[in-house]
């Protein structure tokens, strides 16, 4: 997607004279949650044979529970999760987690779903620890950002178009977290 | 577990002189949806080189909706019932599929998820069309019964305990049909 | 609001030569449930000296609880509904109950919350038989119009725009069924 | 309830040689939310002929959304509270608010509801500005009791037996905050 953040890391790579280094692809689709993302990770993912793979994935696990009442239980996301990990890591690749940045920009732990988007990335940061994998802590990150930049408490607009889907400064902000975390990558 | 669905099956089997050419094996774990049984199958099931595999699933997918905000989607559910056939099929067991049967046993569709149930016991019967496999139709089944069996239109205590979980009646009720279904593969 | 249900009741009224004896006038408020209802009859509804009053609600009751968690506990649905009959009684009115028509028209009950739906229309009747009031049945009489006039099952479209909202042949449907039963008034 | 917080502050207030100036009364119920405490409020508050009266509620609106589907939307919760407000100065007594304190007491902001819970304590918050009227902030209170002791990060059993209701500590916590802001009204 042009202006999305794999674009994004695509340019900086050429910017910075590394793209004979590295080839970077897509997998994503709209509205996945974890268990969607074992379903599919051998055709998608596993198939092209890739050096490193960042698992990004929970928001709609959470979002979805008030939207559709179709979220994930928390101890069945951590079993997927786990199961994912396991599919990459028999195929070899490198691994690096990220968590869900956000359902909302509020800063003031207002947003509706703020806490169990809080216990899902705990959940990530729980299974990075138990693989010693690294995590791009989007969530961590954004809430950062959002302090600094979002003095009104908006929920949306300054990351994000809608709280959720990231705008072009999202995409750069979340283009540069992976980007280091790929490079700082042994 | 003794009295339940399994347990009877063989001991039907038996009676019938039929147990040498049948031997049972129970897989389920309670609370399961159809990803869980995907990410099970290979492990559980599959593994134990089964001729005959009777899928029953689908109560919680729905009933999970409600209670915690986590059921599943109906073109998941589809998709990932598809594609635990499609597992089953490549090991060369054949198939029988068993449609959810109750969430409450009121007569009058006035069980909360009755709507909601249904739409899930058609995808089931499609799926079946579809990849031209039997089906053992407990929703019907139970609610034909229940017609006749619950004149006073309660909600559980016919064949279910709470509405959901099979009371012994019941239990022989789902290994009355299964029996029947299996007995007739050809 | 022209080709609504309430304008085609006055055009009926006024064809009928009837219209010197009714006035007509709407006091619905999208999205509104019974408490809501309770909250404004003073004010919205009472303050206009009404001689009748139908008591037209429960679809968002119903419908709240999937798409926005806010639905109406039975119990309380129940409560409120006397509260409000208890206000227009208090001030001489004459009451008529309507029940919930539809969330989709499906006509096998696979419309997803027809099984709740079904349990507070039981509700609404129950509620006019313990009051001695008039019910017009727009749930019961839509299904049977449906089971007429919808023989692909289709879940919008026949007598609503999108399941829900009531389409011109709809806003007919309910004038006719309404304006029978302001006529049968003793 | 002995040992409830009520009971604590007539306690308090005889201890401090203040009960010939107060006497305590409470119309709670579990389960209430906003809606139903107005439906209630004449017969079993008003009738009472307070001189003070303490708003306590919001917890089972948020709540209730998960676990029924039957919570309140943020607006009405906020119209209602104001009609709730607007009965009671009519009536011509004082008023307190009090912010509903915790559905979980885990410290960084990861218990599920916590994002709506402190929208909802906002909305108080606000309308007690507009009102100008004084807020007994248990919900802050709370969290800043739990940073001093809870370092484990539990999510119960600090001020609640469950992360809902109110243990011994945490009805003598409320007592204090509520008796300490009854003493300081004009």
């Amino acid at each position: 997607m042009p202006g999305g953040y794999i674009t994004r890391i695509d340019s900086m790579s050429k910017a910075e004279k590394l793209s004979d280094r590295y080839e970077f692809a897509g997998a994503g689709i709209g509205g996945n949650k974890i268990y969607d993302l074992y379903l599919r990770m051998d055709d998608d993912v596993l198939a092209k044979n890739p050096d490193i793979v960042l698992i990004y994935v929970g928001v709609n696990d959470v979002w979805h529970k008030s939207s559709f009442g179709t979220g994930t239980d928390p101890d069945k996301f951590e079993k997927f999760y786990q199961a994912v990990i396991n599919k990459i890591k028999a195929k070899g690749s490198k691994i690096i987690l990220v968590t869900p940045a956000a359902i909302g920009e509020k800063t003031d732990f207002s947003n509706v779903q703020d806490g169990d988007l809080n216990k899902y990335c705990n959940i990530v940061r729980d299974i990075a620890k138990k693989n010693s994998l690294p995590v791009v802590d989007l969530r961590k990150g954004l809430l950062e950002y959002n302090l600094q930049h979002n003095p009104d408490n908006k929920d949306k607009g300054i990351l994000t178009s809608d709280g959720v889907h990231l705008n072009p400064a999202g995409n750069q902000f979340v283009a540069d977290a992976m980007w280091k975390a790929i490079k700082e990558l042994k």
